[in-house]
């Protein structure tokens, strides 16, 4: 009888600490999305570094895959990030991973910190009841109704896992679902945020070589992509932007975002990244980069990866804001630019 | 003898607080700053908020001005801000000011917690030279050298302006300079941040007619102004931003600013925030904002307010980014699209 024996490559993935992090659960999912697309042939050891330059510089050196935080849907882009990848020497992504921005109470094992509340029978009885929630001033201000229901007493920590971990007994602390199972807290009630909806997506960076390996591996498997690129028009003044936009509008690429950026942070200079549901070796895109590197406009490919399942609402499902001017087509009437309203909202 | 009575009005000016923050220092400088272009005719009582939606509703309803973050040159727009902004009823920003965000060092009045460490002798002598530390957890993250080098140990508040209020005998606090004198503290070391060059925008927020009555004085200055403006084509699909782009172009207005944001967060939906150096009564501007009205667009003007000095470095001066592709247009030879170099930088 011959045992058939499958070869499964171990490879590391870096992530922000300490264990526990939102950045944790990042790369628990993208360690199992990246096993998926590669049958299981490899595993991977995730290792929490200290801060993200140390992730990038773990990843340009060889060392291994690397997770950062992209893009939060309440906070927008995480820009340092964005920034450090823009200027990174060899390092680019391969996978966008999303995880929702939940958290749960927890208290240590066993332990039950509204007892002495609930003996001295009532609540404002403040002394006796005085129990310590402790998470990130961010987690703090995530979960505000959850503390005030409970009457609990925020004390701020310099993350939400650190809360979990150091948790003292008759104390609560707020942190993301897997702190439960990794420092072994009960878990007191689950997803106590104020805001359900908010999530953020965390980018997977690899050397360049291990981009074009895994996207090589997609591409086998028919899949769609995305493209995240940073362009530098190198010129100022009106139009500068629109005429790089009419090229891609020319070539029929659809963006999904796009913003302008000091480089590096520096006031008066311009970058923009740019969102592209293409990939860069369609002919299409490869032109419309060609053309703009003819035009000494500096360029680089910060990620590719498989296309995500995204929400399309559309357009009349779109919750507007409130004020603001929408001329209905059918019935604008030549003084709508001198009413109150119009010269309220435009401030002209 | 006749007294000359020279009217004086107040008028109260809203910001996060507690006091100490560095939104309360941007409120002292835009009291400072709008002082002076009323030529001192008008006085602020700077009043603290618990956060960003109960200044908003104080300013909506009349009770006065307000001051909100806007932009961070390192951590890019305060997004959550710059949606309240766009989704307020009749709230529009007056004025843009900077602050610096630099780090003093402080001390209980007279206190020196090192005094006990100096005597043990050596800071390796752990257990009687432990000196806590204490700042919001971004403050600490922004002052780890000091920290590193003074050998601190970090204790995480709720915000900077908390840690130096309640700072205890025998520990230090790291907080805007204007804590110093608010909480009667010594200055232990002035700008103590790793980076020298973060500076935040606030704007002064008012009601839509505050802010025409704020810009018709200026213009009776003959000042320039800037204009924050949101559209939401209400169409999706290639080209759409490129079309509106095209209409700024041909108007030649410049965009010192731009981004994407998907509407209050939706996933799917989309809105654009631009930042145009000229004032929406301009007749090109007016022109522009009317086209773009005509073709369904939805639009809201932001914020006008004077322009600001602003640096302005050569392209030539520029600090590129490391790697990307960067042709020079005297030099390209025909297979620069298949060298390695491109196939790397641009992942096709």
């Amino acid at each position: 009888m011959t045992v058939q024996w499958c070869p499964m490559t171990r490879e590391t993935l870096f992530y922000l600490g300490p264990e526990g992090t939102f950045t944790h659960q990042a790369a628990m999912e993208a360690a199992a999305q990246l096993a998926d697309e590669t049958a299981g042939k490899t595993g991977f050891d995730l290792v929490p570094l200290p801060d993200v330059p140390a992730i990038m510089e773990a990843v340009r050196s060889g060392r291994g895959l690397g997770v950062i935080a992209w893009e939060n849907n309440v906070e927008g882009y995480v820009v340092p990030n964005l920034d450090a990848l823009i200027d990174a020497g060899d390092v680019a992504g391969l996978a966008r991973v999303r995880v929702d921005v939940a958290f749960d109470a927890f208290t240590r094992r066993g332990d039950d910190p509204f007892a002495a509340r609930d003996a001295a029978g009532t609540v404002s009885d403040a002394d006796s009841g005085v129990i310590p929630v402790s998470a990130h001033p961010h987690g703090l201000a995530q979960c505000k109704r959850f503390i005030v229901d409970h009457h609990l007493t925020p004390t701020p920590a310099s993350s939400n896992a650190a809360a979990c971990r150091d948790l003292e007994p008759g104390g609560v602390a707020l942190g993301p679902r897997i702190c439960g199972e990794l420092y072994g807290l009960d878990t007191l009630a689950a997803r106590v945020q104020d805001f359900a909806g908010a999530h953020t997506d965390f980018l997977v960076l690899g050397r360049r070589d291990d981009v074009r390996a895994s996207n090589d591996r997609a591409r086998a498997r028919d899949t769609d992509f995305e493209t995240i690129i940073t362009f530098i028009p190198l010129v100022t003044g009106p139009g500068v932007v629109a005429n790089v936009l009419d090229i891609l509008r020319d070539a029929g690429l659809n963006m999904t975002s796009f913003m302008s950026r000091p480089i590096k942070g520096d006031d008066g200079t311009y970058s923009f990244i740019d969102t592209l549901d293409a990939a860069p070796w369609e002919p299409r895109f490869r032109d419309v980069l060609a053309t703009l590197a003819a035009h000494g406009i500096w360029l680089k490919t910060l990620a590719v990866y498989p296309r995500r399942e995204r929400s399309n609402p559309p357009v009349e499902a779109w919750r507007l804001p409130q004020g603001g001017v929408h001329l209905d087509a059918t019935r604008i009437s030549d003084d709508w630019r001198e009413t109150e309203t119009t010269r309220r909202e435009l401030l002209w």
